[in-house]
């Protein structure tokens, strides 16, 4: 008998090597850069006042043309200098009909793939925050807390210059809060460059530790922490022709330490226009300035709640000679389209969904449509739609359930669809604006296929807080098995500005979850309250007691899971990173009956220490709010720990400082409170690359030691 | 027979439960409050220039004559204010024959129990570093880098203060290495102040962050790190009557960063007496100044050895109007009593052990005869010994073997004698030099009688590398079978200055390895080449690699754990702080299959980072011993661990800064490695109080976790 049991199993093993091979942790967590997820088009994007587009295929950059020809194959090893690697080819941050812009070296190299010329701007090896611009060939960027400028034949031009380093130009501000990414922005016809500027005299310095130099040393970072000094924002304006460089006189009435938020450029370029916000952020104003004299002109409108008003978007200035302009607001509860005017008028109010619409990608060539992205019904998905200007009626160009990524090209003729679902793990489309070319680019294949691992998860919602209707994503094993009884990881983020269950390759999901699914879990997700997507009522709940509807939420997701009869109700784990390790310890420490065990990664432990910007959207001042930081400090739960709990923090995060977590194990060790902890000396608030397998595995060993 | 069974163990439940009390972990680590350490004299002490001596008993301050006859008892509550608590009585920190000196609020307070006046000293608050003299009552003091005097008449006198926060005065200088203990120094009559001075210029600062603030807020210190630069030394001598500093014309031959050592003052003032030593530590100068005018006068002579020089000892000048002085050197191999005069001349090396002398108390009134600590021919013991002047000939005073702390009157005619072996947890004897009086004051019983543990270790010797005899100690539990099979923790220090096996109660063990012990375990320490009271060659072995020698010692130790029949030698683990930590983790990554587990605290594990004065000595600088530093770099190792290796450190360290332990996981997390870390927050080098309690049970269930 025991000869036919191995010969049995020799034919299993055999069966399943040849079938799936065994997915590693290591392989999982690299598994962008081991083809372990979708092929793509690398470098996807279009030639600027074009119909061709661009991509890397490995070997060269193909240019296309609308009929998917290839117009011209250019072999970037002949170009760029010394290239070894072709996994490493140059990515093309510019293309337009003349010249292909890449990086090398200190420099950025304009290819002419007319002529196959090269021509170079060169830089400052400590240069950052490039901003370059085609139409005079001028490249902004930032060397320390100063701005410059350079082009072919010009040596650096000093734009913003203080010896003061409090004094930060050409930079992001207020944090990157406010959709605010970057701190340059070229005017329409490229002669002006306004900036950002912020004093942050009044912002503490928060010491870090560089361990890598002998001796250690101290690397100061200005942090503006909660109900303290903040950092004052100021705008900029560099005039090409003129040389010099005035300052908006900013509105005074939204205090000093205000939020300068949504830069736009007005399409004449005589004026600028701003959201301010002010410090409480219950308060918007709509502020045009006079670009040439900095002065304030008027407001235009205002937005206020008792919650927070939060612009994140530009004005949108519509091609029709109008003076017209979009400006997204959430005013009715979702985010939706106003038409106004620069007189200030309200025209119209475009839309009135109950979804949520995310960007405005332009208009076409009269200003006929705008073309948006948003949720549509399914606060999931991710679809482009046409929007008609006068009334507002719209049309779904992407009807097909899933997460369709839009790139149009500059004319709004066409787009590049990257679109993927849960069945599809990605299918690249050209199209036409009248859906008729349906081009077919790029067709990927499950990239896991061959492995012991189901990259499908079951998507599904479930009843949350005030019977409101919540997200839920369940991966299970290949293998899955409902007469067996299975331990769960519930991976929570639960904050807003985030949404982990989306219509996507994996429903969103990094690939170590279907990796912890075969080796005999289930791994579960819920989007609570105060999630993305969902409109402003269910976000803002969560103001000023962050956490408190957000745990009931995952508690909810929790029943969900113990009505399972193959969940061992028993072993139940929990894992969140940032707003996730600020959830995962506080229901540790809140509901120390449910987990057994949890891992909280960068975990906000006190609000008191997070920034201004995010925390008093959410949270008001502490001095403001003394019930609610006292309600969500983690510090004053600590005590309630039942079962295994570990933080992890990266010592050099500037986002959640170490001291959230240093603080509370300082607190547990006063109360008595056995906890674990580890860092990662290097990493900022995300651990990243190789240090990223050494994480994953700390955290998986330490639920799959624990969770029994 | 279920019922039989229920009966005996509740027999035997009942059994245990009236003879033995279960010790708790929190009441071992804290048994020192808990009365779990043998009772003793609180506070003994001679009353200067008497034959009269003093204690706490509780209640009140016993002051007691040779007759062991109470003269006075002073109520403490009478006299301090607002006392509330009798545990806190005042400690009396000098006591004459008029005062007693204790501290209350910001003030000394001098009580005159002859007339039951006091009067007081006042200081600023932040005042530390205080030195005491009852002669003319003043108080030496400083406050940040600063020194200070005041008495009860004076306000505060500047003695050396400089804006220069770098020129410290009136401290310990060189980190306490070389016997350094404190930084001033009364002259014999207490006419003058001699002091340490600092000039910290070159030293690089090391960055510190203090979690309990918000934000976090840096914390430098000043941290000489090896082969860097160093602190450059100072003298100064203040003179009452003058009113004025003179500082030491420094001899320039040992250069710049030499260590100006035992500051000894001549008899009559006149002259101060350094052992300077240069930076490489192999060069000794006996050096005479003039104490007037700061001149150096001579040197009187001088050391060299190979591997290092290091006085630890001044002078002690005999009081037989000859101008002459023993000198304490290990030149022969062990610490020997060398007669010199101020000449410089070596008059006779006065004795000729083979063991080690540690300290000289002093003198018979004519100089006749001196009396010596020192170990006897057991290294363990601790002995009081009378040494012919002229011929060196020695009495032992305290024959018994055992661990003799002697405090001994002015006159050198009496002395109290706090006396422990393995057997006798304590007994405090007043006796006289001709051994006549035999006055038992103390006689404490076994405090953990009552408990489940057994005080009592196993103490033998091994045969370790090149032959030596080393010294073990073996705890087991009360009911130890010699038939079972047990797990061992070794407990390890491993490092030169430090011995863990004494010949007093406990073996010179804490209370927790009693307790581990009564978990069912062995726990078992040996003290190998490098450690103390073994003399020069058995120390110096270590020289330029530290830890491949202790490490085979360590291994002579487990060789004989798994030569024991009731030893699981599967079941080993070990556990040591600072060098102790070093060794640990050293264990672990250079014969990885020993030990299952280990628990590394405060770590070095890379001597680079370790501080230049005790670093050096051992390790040379790393440019001259690159690759003893290549060697002994945990860094270098850490790929070769197998087993589960946690380590801690005190987040406020100043002696192994935290950048030993960072940087390791550092080196870990690149290599793959996966270990476990916890770090005390607010703890420097040694973990103290109740996060001992937390400490402890950290170390001790990842010890029982894993070990297995």
């Amino acid at each position: 008998m025991k000869k036919i049991t191995y010969f049995l199993l020799f034919i299993l093993a055999w069966h399943m090597g040849a079938q799936q091979k065994e997915l590693s942790l290591k392989d999982a967590v690299l598994g962008y850069y081991k083809g372990l997820y979708p092929k793509t088009l690398r470098n996807m994007q279009w030639l600027k006042n074009t119909d061709d587009f661009l991509y890397n295929d490995g070997q060269q950059i193909l240019i296309k043309n609308v009929d998917n020809q290839v117009v011209k194959k250019i072999d970037l090893t002949q170009i760029a200098q010394g290239l070894k690697d072709l996994n490493r080819l140059p990515y093309i941050e510019t293309a337009t009909d003349q010249d292909l812009v890449f990086t090398q070296g200190n420099a950025k190299i304009l290819y002419d793939y007319n002529t196959g010329q090269t021509t170079r701007i060169n830089y400052p090896e400590k240069a950052q925050n490039f901003d370059y611009n085609p139409t005079h060939k001028y490249l902004a960027y930032t060397i320390d807390n100063n701005l410059y400028l350079a082009n072919l034949d010009t040596a650096q031009i000093p734009v913003a210059v203080f010896d003061n380093k409090n004094i930060v130009s050409g930079q992001a501000i207020a944090r990157s809060e406010f959709g605010i990414t970057k701190g340059t922005f070229w005017s329409p016809k490229a002669d002006k460059l306004a900036f950002y500027q912020k004093d942050e005299t009044n912002v503490d310095d928060y010491p870090l530790v560089d361990i890598t130099v002998t001796p250690a040393k101290l690397h100061n970072i200005k942090y503006p922490m909660n109900g303290r000094g903040s950092e004052e924002p100021g705008v900029g304006v560099y005039d090409l022709s003129a040389k010099k460089t005035v300052y908006l006189k900013l509105f005074s009435r939204a205090g000093k330490e205000h939020y300068a938020t949504n830069l736009t450029w007005g399409p004449q370029e005589k004026y600028i226009y701003l959201a301010e916000v002010n410090r409480d952020q219950d308060h918007m104003w709509f502020n045009q300035y006079n670009a040439e004299t900095g002065d304030f002109v008027k407001t235009l409108f205002e937005e206020k709640n008792d919650k927070w008003v939060e612009p994140e978007h530009p004005a949108f200035f519509i091609p029709n000679g109008k003076n017209q302009f979009i400006w997204l607001s959430e005013r009715d509860g979702f985010m939706n389209l106003y038409k106004y005017n620069t007189d200030g008028k309200l025209i119209k109010q475009l839309t009135h969904n109950h979804w949520v619409t995310n960007d405005v990608l332009g208009f076409s060539k009269k200003g006929k449509y705008a073309f948006i992205e948003g949720t549509g019904k399914d606060p999931r998905d991710k679809k482009l739609f046409k929007v008609n200007m006068r009334n507002g009626k719209m049309t779904t160009l992407t009807p097909q359930s899933g997460q369709h990524r839009i790139l149009m090209n500059d004319a709004k003729t066409l787009y590049l669809d990257n679109f993927s679902n849960v069945d599809t793990p990605r299918i690249i489309y050209l199209q036409d604006v009248a859906r008729k070319l349906n081009t077919v680019l790029l067709k990927a294949d499950n990239p896991v296929k061959d492995y012991n691992v189901n990259p499908k998860p079951e998507m599904f919602s479930l009843t949350g807080e005030y019977g409101d209707k919540i997200y839920a994503r369940l991966f299970k094993p290949l293998d899955f098995d409902s007469a067996k009884k299975y331990p769960v990881l519930v991976y929570v983020y639960g904050g807003p500005h985030a949404q982990m269950n989306t219509s996507s390759w994996m429903g969103g999901a990094p690939l170590w979850m279907p990796w912890l699914a075969a080796q005999g879990y289930l791994v579960f997700t819920v989007d609570g309250h105060g999630s993305d997507n969902r409109g402003f009522a269910f976000e803002s709940v969560i103001h000023r007691h962050l956490g408190r509807i957000e745990m009931k939420d995952q508690l909810h997701g929790v029943d969900y899971l113990k009505s399972l009869p193959y969940v061992d109700t028993k072993r139940l784990a929990v894992h969140g990173w940032s707003f996730g390790g600020f959830m995962t310890s506080s229901l540790m420490t809140t509901y120390p009956d449910v987990f057994t065990t949890g891992v909280a990664g960068g975990p906000v432990t006190d609000w008191k220490w997070y920034e201004v910007m995010y925390g008093e959207r959410y949270m008001d001042r502490y001095q403001q709010n003394p019930e609610g930081f006292k309600e969500t400090s983690v510090l004053n739960k600590i005590q309630n720990l039942k079962g295994h709990l570990m933080t992890i923090h990266g010592y050099q995060d500037d986002v959640v400082v170490p001291q959230h977590d240093i603080a509370l194990h300082r607190e547990a060790i006063k109360k008595g409170i056995q906890m674990d902890f580890y860092l990662y000396p290097t990493a900022k608030h995300n651990v990243r690359g190789i240090d990223r397998v050494h994480l994953m595995t700390k955290v998986l060993n330490y639920i799959m030691q624990y969770n029994k």
